[in-house]
């Protein structure tokens, strides 16, 4: 059996991510990246992105490395016409939306659609689903990090004076022990969340910007902030990372008897694991292609052993 | 849409939480629990197991409640021929026999068998393969407990001296983190767990007691053992229940960048949380029997919304 030929559609840090993980895979090679860039910085082929219907016929999987904000909605449609495609489309309110357009694009060409792979969405998705089904009387909740959130972070380096700053989202401990106990109710994001700031700035600037990161509707306002001031060779050995993370809690009640499960990730560098989840999505895209399916599907709609590159009955002898 | 019109086979603690459990389902009813014993303590009509041909065309789905030690290699096979079962077949390494043997039987009847459901194997086997699956040089761990041993409780029991008597198996701390770090290499069962007895015995027996204990092979000689010993009503009132859980712990590494996957069950009532997830697959293997499909599946072979009771398109809202 021949190796699952992959291409990546964008080279941001998801698409570096993306080629890493399909490098380090015993079943898949990597055909080549479409980029609007003539030159990228890798040994792989680069292709042009508008010339993507002369390659379609030597890639099986199309990774879309692209941004939810504006580039997904825009192109993945179009991508869909020429291979199967898998993306990361993290605006969870759109999803179903998205999963309609990419639907009828891959029905259309015959192919198959992963929408909204990775980890939140993904493998969290994934887990609600399977947590809440199982268990009566089910009380949910999704927290996030210790991790590294990037609006935030510019947010706070546009202050006057921040010469480097980052900001990162932890979990409120109080809010994951109420949850394990199923005693979490209608906890919302901001008291489940704590927003935690490492700055390097003046001495003299320093209580003007803590006040000013403190008072900041929408990013701090309603939050419990931490600012912690350090100098700049503390913040570049220590703040440099994409780490993040989270838990998916779900309790439940089988008349009077309580069932907690939690399932946690910690990431040392975000878009790896993403990568990582939709790198072995794009098996599944694949083999449901050879399958005989076509259209769109999000992972709640994936057999789980087909993103496994271990052949089923040896799955089921290992991990059964 | 009519209800999902379930049955039971086997009236033991498991029978008796799948009674339970199919009562808080929204879309399922209980038809009739198939028994052995002529009369049950239940206000579900009681069938003799014998009957059974002549009550499957009024079930969609059929709850095997039996021991995995005997029954259900010898009986599961003949109860495919009447309806779509699942099971919570637990002799891990006999599953791929289990469902060879299940698969022609219920492909020759056209019906749908979902084997070996539960949480291990079952969840834990769910996790285990997505979790492998994603992390690029996976390391991965199962740990057990805390929870009561049925087995070793039984062991201790058979102590001369012993008047009541439970063991726990604990995961070891040490071996959590291990785990979690990616250094736990190849640990052992026997490392990566402890015993731990509470027992209720005369002054003068004890120390002969813990002794037996730490020197009873295969049970408890390798393991680190804890003996406690407890009066009567302290035991009765603390050590009355079945607890149980677990973690099932991944590492991976992406060039330098650790990644950690932890999936952990907390379960006040052991057989409550098997039923709960053997419950839900029976969903499934009436969903997928209503698809088309027959043979014999294990949980990897499910895509997971078939086991939600909430429709598709509202778990693609909610949870993606």
């Amino acid at each position: 059996m021949g190796k699952i030929r992959a291409g990546i559609v964008g080279y941001g840090n998801l698409g570096k991510s993306v080629e890493k993980i399909i490098g380090m895979q015993p079943d898949m090679e990597l055909v080549g990246i479409f980029s609007r860039r003539a030159e990228l910085d890798t040994d792989t082929p680069v292709f042009p992105v508008d010339e993507i219907a002369e390659h379609a016929e030597k890639v099986d999987v199309l990774y879309l490395c692209l941004g939810s904000a504006t580039d997904i909605p825009e192109q993945a449609p179009q991508y869909a016409k020429f291979a199967n495609t898998v993306d990361t489309y993290d605006n969870h309110r759109d999803v179903p939306r998205h999963r309609q357009v990419m639907d009828a694009a891959a029905r259309e060409s015959g192919h198959v659609a992963l929408v909204s792979t990775g980890w939140d969405p993904g493998m969290f998705s994934l887990n609600r689903t399977l947590a809440s089904a199982v268990l009566p009387n089910a009380q949910q909740h999704s927290f996030w990090g210790p991790g590294l959130s990037q609006g935030h972070s510019d947010a706070v380096r546009r202050i006057e004076g921040v010469k480097k700053g980052v900001q990162y989202t932890l979990p409120s401990e109080a809010g994951l022990e109420a949850a394990r106990k199923g005693e979490a109710g209608d906890l919302d994001g901001k008291s489940a969340h704590k927003r935690q700031c490492w700055i390097v700035a003046d001495e003299a600037d320093r209580e003007r910007i803590e006040k000013d990161i403190r008072t900041m509707p929408d990013y701090f306002v309603g939050y419990e902030v931490e600012v912690n001031f350090i100098d700049e060779a503390t913040f570049d050995a220590e703040h440099n990372g994409m780490p993040h993370g989270g838990h998916v809690i779900t309790t439940g009640d089988t008349g009077g008897f309580n069932h907690t499960v939690e399932y946690i990730l910690k990431l040392d560098r975000n878009p790896d694991f993403t990568a990582a989840v939709q790198v072995a999505y794009g098996r599944a895209a694949h083999r449901m292609r050879e399958l005989g399916q076509t259209g769109a599907f999000t992972v709640l709609e994936v057999a789980p052993y087909l993103i496994s590159p271990t052949p089923l009955d040896e799955l089921i002898a290992r991990d059964v």
